[in-house]
């Protein structure tokens, strides 16, 4: 019998850990950007359609809310005061007593919790618990949860397809780490574990969220993009790999490591997320809309761009390769950026976020 | 105004992270002989006094339950799964259906969560998550929880009373790392802040707790014991209390800081202990026993016994005088008890788990 309570529809990734420099605690600045302009957005949402009978309902003294992907902090944090300022303000108006609050923080097994439980608010005014596992299976009991939200986890997928690091399938993603102008099998391989994943995620949800209770998710997407190639954020991947072709090819690392190594990041063109999220039947569309984040990003330098990445990336290569690559790799991938100015520059970029509320059928 | 989900009634106290030769996960055999002794009473009293109806009243789809103190494991989950178990039976024996199990797993912020997470049973049958924080403030929501379990974490007071570390106060322990043979005012001392401790204990629990809603503790205490130098148990904190001393006066350590160290553990008069509880309002008891464990203890040597203690002393030690001392220490500790064979002898102990099952006033 499966067990549906350590079911590994997921391989393991997480954020760097800790504090240091190259830690994402330290590097999560293009994240918080996305959180910064979505702020508005969720505050109004979760305080337009947050239904304070929802709870009475349940007879419960508790609005239980959860974080998927939250990292070590601080994004997740300012997310997680948001909404809860929200609803705060919900019961403030309506002249009812303002209940308990139980905020789930959740991110893979490898995630560094002790470093987010020691970043956890001092002036914090909820009750906190980390919860360990991939968010591509069930968390919680039940109808627990009054408020999900996600922001920007949902383009990692639950792992590499299987095809593309097969030498004789026709995906065999070979010589490239990512699916940016790879053959069309590869791109639909990345396509359907994608679309498997949100269906999964969606089904898992629905089941742990109370009748009306909502969903705020940040998702992701490419923009205006008819063919992968032109995915401009997708280069930045594409660039990554040719530093460990370079690598292989002075055999500072194994070919065969190299071919079988892909990142398990999809970017959904913004139309095929849509349709996903409408066709699901367990909730209801309360509001979507895509957040120009442009305007927010911060200027950043060559360095900084690979420290970002490299704070986002470096678990998942250092699971496969191991840890000494590290620093040559993100050497190697700092002096190439350099070489292309155009890389660092976000106006330039054509993947956005869609914002949306989802409201959990009665 | 204060602040109840930070408030800081406590110093942080954690046994020893990752999977090392000293950490806990390696050397909690002790504290196993506890649970494996308490295991058929835990099961008893809650297969017998779980209140399947005590959910229902609160129309809630899950049962809540949360172990205090848990460390890395693996005590904590065999403690957990006959709870569970025991719990399911009930509900078998009604032809009702299983509810979803949701386990919070507490202890400091400086336990090793992301260990724990690691060791989480991959058999289990419930949603797991962590909750950092002093078990002597709230951890839940208000009415929360359904069943509370602790083994042998009570005997950590929330901090070294003050006034033993005072120069100036007729309590000052100098010389000493514990009340064991120290004047009568250090023991007061101790025993007044374990009394205001276990108050605000009991007072947070009931609290979180459903009406009747059980709470199972393990809580070690001295038995027949007229004087507090007759405490047997003690002798190891006063021997290892010697070897710091040796340590300061061949000028391995600051005088200064062995006269300011002392060990936050209380070991309650048994007869004391029981007047605590019983003077409480918000509980009835439903069972209490002292339980044997000598007849289930495991002979040691004094390598292992020196082990086992490093494991839960090490993080007290570190963040009073730094990690370097730890080696020399448990050395000088180890040839000291070789010296002492009685130290090692378990039969000869005057300590005692007191077993209590305490139900919520509804």
């Amino acid at each position: 019998m499966e067990n549906e309570f350590v079911k590994t529809f997921s391989e393991s990734y997480a954020m760097k850990g800790g504090e240091g420099p190259h830690s994402y605690a330290q590097n999560s600045k293009v994240q918080r950007v996305g959180i910064e302009a979505a702020k508005s957005l969720i505050q109004k949402a979760i305080a337009t359609k947050f239904d304070t009978n929802t709870n009475s309902t349940y007879s419960r003294k508790q609005i239980c809310i959860a974080d998927l992907g939250c990292s070590t902090g601080p994004n997740t944090f300012i997310a997680i005061q948001c909404i809860i300022e929200a609803i705060e303000l919900q019961y403030k108006s309506k002249d009812l007593t303002i209940p308990d609050f139980q905020v789930f923080f959740n991110d893979h097994i490898s995630n560094d919790f002790n470093t987010l439980f020691k970043n956890f608010p001092s002036n914090r005014n909820y009750f906190a618990s980390g919860v360990p596992g991939s968010f591509y299976g069930r968390l919680f009991p039940k109808e627990s949860i009054n408020v999900f939200h996600s922001s920007a986890s949902l383009s990692w997928i639950s792992k590499v397809p299987k095809e593309i690091t097969d030498r004789s399938s026709a995906a065999w993603n070979k010589g490239r780490i990512h699916y940016t102008n790879a053959p069309k099998e590869v791109v639909d391989a990345y396509a359907n574990q994608y679309q498997k994943d949100m269906e999964i995620f969606l089904h898992a949800r629905a089941e742990e969220l109370v009748g009306n209770g909502l969903m705020a998710l940040q998702i992701p997407a490419a923009n205006d993009v008819t063919f992968h190639s032109e995915f401009y954020w997708g280069k930045k991947f594409e660039l990554l790999g040719t530093c460990l072709v370079d690598m292989a090819k002075e055999g500072k690392v194994e070919e065969e490591k190299v071919d079988t190594f892909n990142l398990p990041i999809f970017f959904s063109p913004l139309k095929d997320l849509i349709k996903i999220l409408e066709s699901n039947d367990d909730f209801i569309i309360e509001q979507m809309e895509t957040i120009d984040a442009k305007s927010h990003f911060i200027p950043v330098n060559a360095q900084m761009f690979a420290s970002l990445h490299r704070a986002a990336l470096e678990g998942v290569i250092e699971n496969h390769f191991g840890d000494e690559i590290l620093d040559e790799l993100f050497d190697r991938y700092t002096k190439k950026v350099m070489e292309i100015p155009a890389m660092l520059d976000m106006q330039n970029l054509n993947v956005v976020a869609l914002f949306v509320l989802l409201r959990r059928k009665v």
